[in-house]
């Protein structure tokens, strides 16, 4: 059997049966869609991942980019891999028609290119990375920038990078210094080294778009003072394309994501790098924030996915590998039975299984709130949608990173000596999940932006929203017949959620931001096993329903959901009294040790 | 500043202050020591990890073994590193003078070589396996063995191995199916195959014992049909080497603990494979078994020193790079300030220390147990420490392979992108780390031995044991000062653990396994809290009588063990809570899930 990546049952269930896509195609932006248009994008992604881009997973893995004579070579499948994508559409689906795009929602075009990034996160990679820098360019770049820059990103013929981290910054983008100044002819010069630009050199495609901070000569200190360019690596000439004097500094060798290159790129070595200011100086922070919520979302679907093709692979090789017996009645000489008979591996399975799928199950709730944020047509609705996100993207960023480095783990484990060895593919999605917890803002960075920003935010309406959402949801849970049991842990947890803010926020507006974020990685972790409960009691009001109508073929499927719900509800709900206390008391252990004590 | 691997003074501290390795030397088998050979012994050790072991880690793990005409060529770094491991006596030093040993306490020989696992656990392993090897023969082998096989092994002229685990078997040793047929001469001819002999070909010394689980042709089926055999390379003819027909079949491609193969290995190909039956027929498994305390803990100990060699890294690195600013008072342009200012990554600091002298401190323990087990001149205390410690041995060897791993996974965290690449040494360790969970027993497996074996072995007096050394050190600890409710809140999960392991005894004996195993593994991680609880009480006690002497130079070191103490009955105790009502109430979703449910 053929791992399929990601059980197509387990997403047309969550499009269907829980989120209800089809009620996107109300909204005038995505009219004229269907269930019909919507199931052909998704058959089209599942059969590009599993016979094109999947094959290629492993060769791409084990002979990684190189870097010669100042350029990039990376693996010559990826030429013929690109293209399949582009004509998928994966770099300009979701975008308007007028920029050459086919007003996809999101939550179809994210559910279906997650199998890709299942199949082939690397390859991938690339064209994700395209459609970010493209995007920043619609929203704010001059029509100049779109003619000569976007259009071609969109159609493919060139791909994009982001270059915001430098050496001497990391995270804290408020560092920048690559410096740009203003010339006579409008464009800058642009001077500084850039770190961890993934795709940032390949030769694949006759040129690549880098979108850049710098700071413009004179500006502000800190992230006020921070401006947004592009930076081709190679710039018109009149018609002529040249070299824009971006130089690769070096070739990071990363230990997952491996198709894909990292590198640091030098501009102006020799004082011809030429940077094109997009939008306003100075308004660069907001600009990229702006674009934030997507790419993280983004972030959770290849960590969705990730633990996903790991999921599905344990779980065939626990059903197919004989090895030791039941504990009852071991009779030496009785054959072996299939380890998914232990109940040890059985119980890793279903960790595994609601991770994924509770993963995947949070990450369309967030991507159909992404499509009514940004689509809606009334504004109150796409207000209300963009802060019930706001809220819940760095958890749909880091639960699926996170915890599904711990599902990627325990796949690895099931495999047990073989998961070891470079033979078995769960230790490839294992390495490139790890990626997950630090790009695209650390998990610690995300607890930070959760406590410190989005739940605070206008008064905590963010996290009333989510209060409604989840009442709403328990509503429609005790119709369908749910456990009332599991409905009642999770109000609890919730009201549990909303004492512990206003404490938290009391201390804030006490002046003590300190104490108030100390355990912020805590609270994300409180908050995610919460959510993450939210969507399984969905599911499982879901599944009740399906049992309801009574297809035979369906019950496997649907007990399942609710087996996988009670393990959430029974095993990771209780966690959260342990969170909520070590957030509420302030254990002050680590701030209150001297660095020389460790 | 150099990572250091481990810290001197966390060792010493546990060996002088915690567990009183001197009072070893009252025992007679070990009279000649004292803390003066102790201290060499260390010294030495640290010394050989730093200037030997460690500057070829990443070297050895860059160019693995390559399997090539029928032979694996490892490293040729090696060939100068063993020797310098034997002449520290690695693979004899705890073993009677009569055998060539120094008849050390395995407590030193433990803690000193943690060391050279820090610095290069791919280089130990080598010798690490061969004293494993020949204390099998040590203990049931003829004297015609010993003299042949074992002397060479001691005196680091070859190798061993052990060639236990075969393809359709695994980790059930009850199906292990290589074949041995007695012939006239006396000695057996074997065939089969073995996999994961770690070190199981290297070219590096002439010869190479493997130890190899057989049955022998009419043996009963299951466990008690399998014998121990020694299976060399070359055998003797006369004074002569010979090949002895063990084929290299295939090398394994781990992920990590790259600098020694892993193959497989066929017997008897053409006939002609003999190998000599170690003591009696069908005993192989209980000979194995009575090695086995002794092997797990030094996995616990590599569990540990991988761990450690990761924390010491991280704490370098977040004490040498400046990134973003403290919450309060953040101004643009005041210069970054080092990232072990910010809570989070301090976080990630102390639960890398909790974890790791935690680990330590419960190896040492064990390893003391283990040296008055065997060594201590009153029958009584040698069967009290030899419970005490089968008790301890399956928390003792996969502790630090789950919790480590954590650990390591922090360690890359900390450094943030670099984390992620090789250029950085966390991720290798990282990878290292994940193999502790699997060999030697999975850590499924040790959950199965501690809840199904241990803890319900004679009456429960293991775990009356534990309770009474628990009982003691808390007496201790409040008379050293030690806060009175951390002291409470081990005794309360002491009780629980108490009650629960009563419960659950209960539905074994009304014939009911699997509902006494089903939660195995939590078991586990609700008592390995309580024991590493245990240790940082123990820890704290010894810390607060270090601060009562005054000495102004290390109270930053013991109050480090007060704010790790803290952290860990703080942030780990409580969720012994959740773990036990898992384990009491029985949560079934993993076992009544349908196989076609997943």
């Amino acid at each position: 059997m053929e791992n399929r990546l990601i059980d197509d049952r387990h997403i047309d269930f969550l499009l269907y049966e829980v989120v209800d896509a089809e009620s996107l195609c109300e909204l005038s932006y995505f009219s004229d869609h269907g269930r019909d248009t919507f199931s052909l994008y998704l058959q089209q992604a599942r059969k590009l991942a599993r016979e094109v881009l999947y094959p290629t997973y492993r060769t791409l893995d084990l002979e990684p980019p190189e870097l010669k004579d100042g350029a990039v070579r990376v693996h010559p499948e990826l030429e013929k891999i690109l293209p399949r994508m582009v004509d998928l559409g994966v770099v300009s689906a979701t975008r308007p028609y007028e920029v050459g795009g086919q007003q996809l929602p999101f939550l179809i075009f994210g559910m279906a290119n997650a199998y890709l990034m299942a199949a082939n996160l690397a390859a991938y990679g690339y064209l994700g990375l395209t459609t970010g820098a493209a995007r920043l360019i619609e929203s704010f770049g001059s029509e100049d920038l779109k003619s000569q820059y976007m259009k071609r990103m969109y159609s493919g013929e060139w791909t994009g990078t982001m270059a915001l981290t430098e050496p001497q910054a990391g995270s804290s983008l408020a560092d920048v210094a690559t410096r740009a100044v203003l010339t006579d002819e409008g464009h800058y010069l642009l001077s500084g080294t850039k770190i961890f630009l993934s795709g940032g050199d390949h030769g694949i495609t006759d040129n690549i778009v880098h979108m850049a901070l710098a700071r413009i000569e004179g500006a502000p200190a800190g992230i006020k003072g921070v401006s947004l360019f592009v930076v081709p690596k190679k710039r018109f000439d009149g018609e002529d394309l040249v070299d824009n004097d971006c130089v690769v500094s070096g070739l990071f060798h990363k230990i997952g994501w491996r198709g894909l290159p990292s590198i640091s790129l030098t501009f102006g070595d020799r004082g011809d790098c030429r940077g094109y200011l997009v939008g306003e100086a100075h308004q660069g922070i907001r600009y990229m924030f702006q674009m934030m919520n997507e790419a993280r979302l983004m972030v959770g679907l290849n960590g969705a996915s990730t633990a996903s093709a790991g999921y599905l692979e344990a779980l065939r090789y626990a059903q197919d590998r004989p090895q030791g017996r039941r504990l009852k009645g071991r009779e030496p000489g009785a054959p072996q039975v299939p380890i998914i008979e232990h109940a040890d591996v059985r119980r890793m399975l279903l960790r595994q299984k609601a991770i994924v799928e509770g993963g995947f199950a949070l990450l369309a709730k967030a991507s159909a709130l992404q499509d009514r944020g940004e689509h809606a047509d009334d504004e109150r609705e796409r207000e209300r949608a963009s802060l019930l996100l706001d809220l819940l993207t760095p958890i749909a960023k880091s639960f699926p990173a996170e915890w599904g480095f711990e599902a990627n783990t325990l796949s690895v484990q099931v495999h047990g000596g073989y998961g070891y060895t470079s033979e078995y593919l769960p230790e490839a999605w294992w390495r490139d999940q790890k990626l997950n917890s630090i790009h695209e803002g650390t998990t610690g960075i995300h607890g930070l932006d959760l406590l410190g920003r989005k739940v605070m935010m206008k008064g905590g309406q963010p996290l009333m929203l989510l209060g409604e959402a989840i009442a709403e949801s328990v509503a429609a849970a005790h119709e369908a017949g749910v456990e009332g049991a599991w409905c009642e842990a999770l109000q609890a947890a919730v009201a549990t959620v909303g004492e512990l803010t206003a404490h938290l926020g009391g201390l804030g507006m006490a002046g003590d931001p300190e104490g108030m974020l100390l355990h912020s990685d805590d609270y994300l972790s409180l908050l995610s096993i919460v959510v993450v409960a939210w969507q399984w009691v969905d599911m499982a009001a879901a599944a009740k329903r399906g049992l309801a109508r009574g297809e035979d073929t369906e019950r496997a499927f649907y007990e399942g959901k609710l087996y996988a719900a009670q393990y959430w509800i029974a095993t990771e709900l209780p966690k959260t009294t342990v969170l909520a206390e070590l957030c509420r008391t302030g254990e002050d252990s680590y701030v209150r040790i001297d660095a020389l004590s460790f």
